[in-house]
């Protein structure tokens, strides 16, 4: 249920890492960290019944802790003991779930998350679009094919589910079975509805019309005149911050990739407004490790791979006087990220490299070792990346071999000829060919061909 | 027993371990991550005693979990399943001490470690001497004042304790007391010796003429020269090798620093060969959180900001055949470096940045939200990092204050007339000199300025 990363897999999980964390950084992020256990308590009603999930500590005496199952809670917590009523935060670390994976699926019970949240009380919709064009950002960055980016509302979900004539208290219930929208066809959604939840089906057709649409600020627009969807104040608002959403995004570029989708319900029942799921639509991509970042909590899509929204009411569940502090976020689903790259470079002629190694330092003589050292001291000390064997002796083969084998593009040869000349002869390992560099210019050149690869 | 850290605690961490991680790859080093939890199988009988501070998970069913309590016996675990035979990969991550922990003292229950390990049959000494000359290129480049790199080998403390009369079955407990050396005087480490431990008088006084010697190489060659502890076929191997390190130091000049110092024992069980530990030396260090880094394990000088040495056997306990792989590694004593760090920038007028961000889209009139945004698009877009404030009219003043709170070095202003001429007014914060750059050229202006700082 767990698994070891090796120096490959570390590789691309870096790059990844580093591409996500730039553009949380260009959008003025600050990092927190917290630790990986908390409170039981505070874990405790949060997650509904996937509560089951949590990994507790034995009690060995003192507090008794569980192992944090998101970074959300963490996050609000974190909020509303320090009294912080702004920030702008990314935090990326695992969290754990006692489920039973199938692993062949990619899915583990220690997983990364990657959350990027903008807390505080700022004019409507301006931080909501933010964190999509933030997704937009990352995805295309990290290219990993078409995608799209679908955006609804948990006002107009409740709007529309009130005038379809849903009773209050299977609002949440009915937006789960709404939820698997992505997943089942709209027959089986509406058999749920009817038989298992007993919704009447006059309700349930007139939400399958409603969940049907698809569109932009144009579509909003019509449902704000819709005769019944208008009849919620709810609803209205919903649709006027949809409207205002599109107007920001139009502005940071991001509509192409964007539509807003009245089906889109997501699992947790801690939002309160704006919603978005990014899905990859390019034929081809594999459906990997399809429910690893979200668990059970909530069911995600075949290729959804970042999704949020607007929790405004989680912070004051944390504070002894219920104080709020609206928040929006997005978590990146790494992850399938992950697996994807993964599949992408195992597909690729190119090789990972695991080590940054720009030159070897290597003789083809015997009782060089000395020799052989106080050349990587300089280069070292001069911050070049660089490498001897741990051999007093070892053969040029295998030294040109090692290269080969790690993807190190130069080699440093030290020779008694070179020596007494006062050279070193350098060789491109790719193409054989060799030149030799007077020992004064050798970090130059180094750094002149490494910079350009 | 745990902490938050806060986006300023990231910050400071984020240098260190960038710091650190360069010079891990500098020297050719990989990384691989393992689970935060192992079977608690695989932890038994590792730590002797200090077992009791191991976190079991409660048993939910399945395996028996235990929250990792370092990462050498991962690392070993990952060795011997994978059948790795040479390896040199670093591992930055949290361990877990149910330790009662002195929190105004630093010492927390959840704290990183900072690992790197060299793994393989490799000719003598090589690899040894570069984890100093890691400890030394870390230490010098984090600014942390003068140091010094003890070093010693467990064969001659061995040799050592034969040739003084010690019986066998003492040797780890005798090497326990002369770990305390660096707390205690020579006169209550050679009571405990005797009066707790029931060695003789005669052969404590004989150890505590061995400890008191400090040198270089010279030491080495005298020791090998000495009457008794030349007897020693151990002592000699060990005495040898430290030899050959010494000459392997030189050439990675690194010698400055590091002293052969017969009292350092370490504490840890599992140590075959060299064993080394840095300790700051510089007056005005405080003597922060004294055991972060090492808990009860290992008794740490007041600071020791790194330790480590070579252990032969300890993959070989995995291993079903009890085929061993020969390792050498260094513990960075993160936590501690942290602390400093943390007081340093405590001490400093300079103020810690927790965001990156180089430019503030603002404006000083109303009705020019979407003009920022458009702007900000642009500058994204471009790979600069840039914010906004979210409010449709924030006040001028409020906008540069933000820039003063948060470092943010450059405002980029929007008017009406700005707009008219298309130009953009570029504020530099530090000094008020704003100069109208055309809207063409602002990215341009802003990385060479920013690139500058």
């Amino acid at each position: 249920g767990t698994r070891d990363y090796n120096p490959k897999q570390m590789a691309i999980r870096e790059k990844v890492f580093n591409t996500i964390t730039r553009c949380f950084k260009r959008h003025g992020a600050e990092t927190i960290d917290t630790p990986v256990f908390e409170l039981k308590e505070t874990l405790t009603g949060k997650y509904g019944e996937d509560s089951k999930l949590i990994y507790d500590l034995k009690d060995q005496g003192g507090e008794l802790l569980s192992l944090r199952y998101d970074l959300t809670v963490p996050f609000a917590r974190y909020l509303a003991m320090n009294k912080i009523t702004n920030i702008k935060r990314y935090h990326i670390a695992k969290v754990y779930r006692r489920d039973n994976p199938a692993m062949t699926r990619g899915r583990y019970r220690e997983f990364y998350q990657c959350d990027f949240d903008i807390a505080g009380q700022y004019d409507a919709m301006i931080p909501d679009a933010e964190c999509l064009k933030i997704v937009h950002e990352i995805l295309s960055e990290l290219e990993l094919g078409d995608f799209r980016i679908k955006v609804n509302d948990r006002r107009i979900l409740d709007g529309m589910f009130a005038v379809c004539g849903v009773p209050d208290d299977k609002f949440r219930t009915i937006c789960s079975t709404v939820d698997k929208l992505d997943k089942m066809p709209w027959e089986d959604v509406k058999k749920e509805m009817v038989n298992e939840k007993g919704l009447s089906e006059e309700a349930a057709d007139q939400i399958g019309e409603y969940v049907s649409l698809q569109g932009g600020m144009d579509l909003a627009e019509c449902l704000l005149l819709d005769p019944r969807m208008s009849q919620s104040k709810q609803a209205c608002a919903g649709l006027s911050d949809i409207k205002l959403l599109f107007s920001y995004m139009q502005l940071f570029q991001v509509t192409d990739r964007v539509v807003f989708d009245l089906s889109l319900a997501r699992g947790l029942d801690y939002y309160t407004g704006v919603i978005y799921e990014a899905v990859l639509t390019q034929a081809g991509v594999a459906p990997v490790s399809s429910d690893a970042q979200n668990g059970a909590e909530e069911s995600v899509s075949v290729g959804s791979v970042a999704g949020g929204g607007r929790y405004d009411g989680l912070v004051g569940m944390f504070d002894p006087k219920g104080r709020k502090v609206p928040c929006v976020g997005v978590s990146i689903g790494i992850e399938r990220i992950f697996s994807i790259m993964e599949q992408k470079a195992e597909a690729s002629a190119e090789k990972v490299r695991t080590t940054e190694v720009q030159v070897l330092v290597a003789s083809a003589q015997k009782n060089l070792l000395e020799e052989r050292l106080r050349l990587v001291t300089e280069l070292w000390n001069a911050g070049i990346k660089a490498e001897v064997m741990y051999k007093k002796n070892p053969k040029l083969l295998s030294q040109l071999q090692l290269c080969e084998e790690t993807g190190i593009p130069l080699v440093a040869i030290l020779g008694e000829q070179e020596l007494k000349d006062g050279v070193v002869k350098l060789r491109v390992v790719a193409t054989r060919e060799e030149v030799d560099i007077s020992r004064s210019d050798l970090i130059g050149e180094i750094k002149r061909r490494t910079s350009e690869a």
